[in-house]
């Protein structure tokens, strides 16, 4: 096979996860599903079983190179490379088959997992109650909203979010939701912690031993929290769990432009001040109460469960071969 | 089918479960999967598969509805409906003996359970060691006195457990056994416990994220012996595990008369007086070392696996559907 | 001196004292400040200082003797015998007059202290605040009481506190002052508190390190406030803080009669069970916020503070002592 | 005495506070004193000692009036009146003398405090040390200056502390003396805090418990470092413990200006968000390891002795009277 | 079958165990893999599954009784007789063929194993870190190296480890691999803690709970990494995960000879003094933040999952029988 | 005032403290003020005041520049000049006479301290109970022994406290004494503290802020008993409170030789180990649960009282000078 073979819908989708113009955990992942069902049905090489699956993984390849480090793309590729070898197929037809199946059983989870969170989450929350929010997550802001419509919440402390204040995005939704809101600067939040029953909190990555990688800040809520045995939901779809993290790959936390924290012209009245504008950080499982996905209310130690089960055949891959870098390639031999 | 169907040995088992005349939650589990075993080896109807299945799925509902709280109700009802999923029978034949075998099997497992966790409990004993339990707890008093009888007690405190004063029955049952108890108040739990080297108490469920729902006081139990580093083990069969807390359900918690609390007399001539009676209390997870049950010694964070394990078809079908309310006819279709 | 010398009016006190006829850590105190009073005034022997302080001495181990547990009672004698040292009166006037005056000085002191102490302690209470006390303290009622009328409580929880039911008289009395009152059991603390943003409890005795004794059950609550960061205010006068355990001594638990936990035909029923039954039990001053006293909000750990100051000199006579019982001819010489 | 009695020179200066040209803790303190120096000098009344101590109480009262809640201004008054008190004087000029010699003294401790507590703190930094400090404080910044020059610091973590941004002040100042400093946003502060081997902070106020009123966030950042170990030093002049915190007047916190968290265009947007914009919050004294004085290195449980040592007088009256506010001519009397 | 009728081959690897010349959790493990490929290939009974079947149990039971307490013992034996029950193997030949690749399938991961865990836990080192080791464990060591390698180390704290000084091995291997290692006696882990950023060590065994028993110590230094808020992670094999665990049997903890702590001549003349010299201790789930394994980075919560998935069969034998004690005859059945 | 004036037997005294001769933190405290004593006693210059003080100052300089780190040896000089500051002599024979006097009374003190720490350590100590010891304290021996011989002692634990096993001379006397002792190695600490009722240790230093430097392993020791909810209890002579610590001074913590850790021989085989070998670490306030000194038992929180009360008139120099470096000649002007 040569690169050109691949189609060029599923290129166009490649560029587009790569220039940002596809964005968000959820739609790069059901892009990056929807690219594999392409990929398949327009696969023109040999139409054996073998030759299929080698192609299916170059593409798989090419997919996860256009965004390293997005936890969400290789969730969804090695979801649909798996049923690829679960079921094992005998003919070329079923081969193609299992693949478009898994990839709009993929596309359709992802989209119901929200609505499936925010119902479970709901109804978590005790009647009157106050809950605090950090950043901006659209499951929790949806989990949130349907507390809401039960009756069940007071109000709603939704921290700023330095530096980029995403806060007021979630602020803002939840207004238009009819959510009473209250913004709070960010060290605030051990200030109103004695008023607050529930935080609940969005995830980037979920790692495999039940740490959350989320938005800066993240972690503080999370001790304040504790310290005031005030319970912590994250909630998180599935594909926001990290199987590389299985062999020891650290979440990378990016470090943003220090002209986001202070301005140019202090910077450069300053010039020997330094800045550090790290973006995520990691709170640790005992921190949480609870992790919930559209797969159910789990503890966070069980994270390494969500992997196994969703990810199973992947997963073995990754295990047995003391892989230091995913390959799909290898996958599919 | 019509309501009639149902053979009149199940209506009557549904009826005692309902009025309470059949009551613990080892008992009701047993009548109920008796009662589907009578359901299947008297159905009546056309000796086809899928309608057999669908009659199965009546009869679990109205199993279920006759006491919709109780954990152990619906955790055998699936356990036995499973069967006929995992089976996938060809034949009308084959489809009853699954249901009759699982059924008997789920009520052997559950009349050794007790035992196994009982041996197991007991060998987790350290020599000269002084226990202390809380309310009442066939199991907790059974893997007691097993470790009595391996003779490695020196003492038992037992609370007395206002309202009800359900710690005598727990002295009562080991003093029969021989084992030197000591009743204390309620509320000097945490005076004793450096004298303490196990806690072992019993649980009324046991949610998917490892918390312990129990009697009140429980969780004041539990944190005074974390905060003494003294071991809590919860001894508990499989059934006590709620499949719904994995769709957010929280475990509802009864509040009960007032008079239990205080003289009626005396809340007539305070007519102002306000009381809460709540039955149980959430112990969280971290306060936890162990939850023993009939299938081994698990850390609580397992529980969701237990449920995976015992339960997993019928999971598989909450998780998929977003479940608000478990309906079995769902189930068999 | 002969012991007849005591006059009628000291000797009824002490009897008074001795057949529990005067009761209550405060009445207790006044009614020996009282005696020391009267003794001093009706004194018959030679008017000499030196003869003079002897029989003071006399009358104060006469005094203590009656109660050697309570301790508020020699506070008081200490308090009043002190400035008979301090004032180092030259003639027997003098020394008369120094204690006369102290003694009123402590009588009126004793009296308004539980005003102060309820003044102080309510400006301490947040708006709209739900507050949990435990047992029955008429200065943690006062406190309460106080806050209320500054209209800043919502509700007050009160435990009922096994085994003779106390809480009902916290209750009765708050009821009676407007307050809105909820009586719970003893072992629903720990499920209530989130709800709850004081505890307010009185103390038996104050130790030299700030650990406080009181009814048991007492660090069970400060254990669970303190793991939801809720705030612990002890309210105490002066006088039930114990100089005594500067040099070691502890605070004695006095263990009750089993009958007030199982009734007696139970025990009879059951011969071979043992009962624990407490009074007190000692809470660490790590848990408590502060201590309120008539002379300001203190740290548990300047509880010795608090001992030198009211008791400085009668202190130092311990101290230098290295006295394994206090007595009080000792320190008149 | 009539109001026009008071000198001009005192009024000005009473007039500076209030409309806040004399601003920050320190300066007012000295103000005051100065002003008490002064209004004794120019005293124009009758030559007694009893007039004259009438008449400073009601100038005392005057400049108390100017800033209710600034805690540095009662203490330089009580400090200044309480050697009226303790002189005794006999004669009318021992009385002016003993107000003007404190006066003089409380000015010249004043200005050495910082540079005390600056040594003192330094020579708790061990080498090699990171330091985190939050918003601006000069003593913090000078005990830190003080660490640089005795070549103990690699770097200095400084938050930006929103919504004002004082961290900028901090870094700037730090900068000229040549520290090295890294800034980070608030949310950072547990990110980095496995880095930082020392936090020091400045206070607003020192509370009677030992307490720690502070720029809000400053009780997140003493509970991230406490969670990792870190020792938290408070630096803080004698002036900023708070007398009426023992009478349990809470320290007031400020809610300050939405439009300081997000923009006015943005609030009218969005009318029905809030915003909850306090200024400080409470440390509470377990998170801190010492407070650093000009009087020496104390737990912060040892904050009453502060009181007590340095106020004493005064105190003694406070806590005598059950004030519910200080007035100074009572103190006088 | 006779006792003679086991190859000699066999019965010299189990004579090696025995004697101690075969040692090391990996060594015997490969070693009774060894020893069951060769009785497998050697068998010369009836060419029967069931009687083959017998033989292989019989072999095992052998096997186990060298080394009771050892677990990577019967976790091999396990491995590699599961292997048989899973294949179903209809035929004699395939029976063998099951036992010979799953032999040879276990030493192959085991001798992988340290490197993949190697491997794993290097990428979980941050730049600059230092590293503390506890006692000697090879594979804590190659972790270190790996980390050394990859350039991500500054210094080693290495324990001495009383009384065998093992803790000189480690320190020696290290410095062979060009690693700075730092020796410090056992009482001196705290002092240097807050200059660690990992903990890295061994495991003797894991428990089903997540427990760690390890070599005396290693749970001081887990306390203290914890209580500082440094990283603890946990490298080992899943041959030490303790499948008896499950059923509630203690990991045995063995005491050793007084003369290792005190010299005998001590001893002789203080022959009433007691000596107490435990070999290891039990470090609980929540002070270790990850268990590094061949199969990947999980939470110590999940130990029970690598049970369930590495000796799955076994394991339900186990749990079924509620055995008390492991015979491989009942396996083979 | 020249050198030789100096009495010899001063010199010799202050010779014997430098070549530790004189050792142990009593012994030389006692001789340094004998030495103060003898000085004034010997006085040879002009009989006036003024003279007498500086001349005192130069013997105390002279004293403290024997041993700069032994605590006890100022804290004997201060306490002994403060009384010449404090009786403020008109007459040079007054002037004599205080330093005679306190000096006596320091010695006398000193030698009553053990006895009377003992005995009030004791009569904490509950029933049967078990005690755990590190490293070896002659106050601690003490105290323990009394406890033995009220009849309260089941066991004693004593570390062997590496690498000089002092450990071995604290079970040398206890046995001596009676007392039944267990000998473990410093990393059974935690292995055994389920069973321990109270730890008790000396203190070779008290920080101004309650922190306590002790033998190194006593903060490992201290946070296992605090894990485990086991009363520290710290036994130490006032002489201990170290009044630099509170002018910021850190205590200097000793780093001896290599060889005692690893022998020589294996260093000069590995060349490029280091070894880190302090002798003492900090335990901080939050672990002990009181101090037990001769003049009571006081919570650490409270050293700074003791500082205040001991050593009152060198205290306020200390703090009003600034001082980096205590210079008695200052004191003494």
């Amino acid at each position: 096979m040569t690169e050109q073979e691949v189609p060029s819908k599923v290129i166009e989708i490649a560029e587009g996860i790569k220039t940002m113009r596809i964005r968000g955990a959820g739609r790069i992942a059901r892009a990056a599903a929807e690219a594999l069902k392409i990929a398949a049905l327009e696969y023109g090489g040999v139409k054996e079983v073998s030759s299929f699956k080698k192609y299916m993984g170059k593409v798989a390849d090419l997919l996860i190179a256009t965004r390293p480090t997005a936890v969400s793309l290789p969730n969804a590729v090695m979801y649909v490379l798996a049923s690829l070898h679960r079921a094992n197929p005998r003919t070329f037809e079923d081969a193609v088959n299992a693949v478009v199946f898994s990839a709009e059983k993929f596309i359709n989870e992802s989209i119901n997992a929200v609505k499936i969170i925010a119902e479970t989450a709901a109804k978590r929350i005790r009647e009157n109650s106050t809950i605090l929010t950090h950043c901006h997550s659209s499951v929790a802001v949806s989990a949130i909203t349907e507390a809401y419509k039960l009756g069940r919440l007071v109000k709603v402390y939704s921290t700023e979010t330095r530096p980029f204040f995403q806060g007021r995005i979630t602020a803002k939704q939840l207004l238009e939701n009819g959510v009473p809101v209250v913004q709070i600067p960010d060290s605030a939040v051990r200030y109103v912690m004695h008023e607050v029953d529930h935080v609940i909190i969005g995830a980037d990555t979920v790692a495999s031993n039940g740490a959350v990688v989320n938005k800066i800040g993240t972690s503080q809520v999370a001790l304040a929290a504790k310290e005031a045995r005030v319970r912590v939901y994250v909630v998180a779809e599935t594909y926001k769990f990290s199987p590389t993290t299985l062999i020891g790959e650290p979440v990378p936390i990016e470090f943003r432009d220090p002209a986001e924290i202070v301005p140019e012209s202090w910077l450069r009245n300053h010039p020997r001040v330094k800045v550090l504008n790290p973006s995520f950080d990691v709170t640790p499982p005992e921190y949480i109460d609870a992790i919930i996905t559209e797969i159910g209310v789990i503890p966070p130690q069980a994270a390494i469960l969500v992997l196994m089960e969703r990810l199973g055949w992947a997963l073995d891959k990754i295990k047995q071969g003391g892989f230091t870098k995913i390959k799909f390639e290898d996958f599919t031999e």
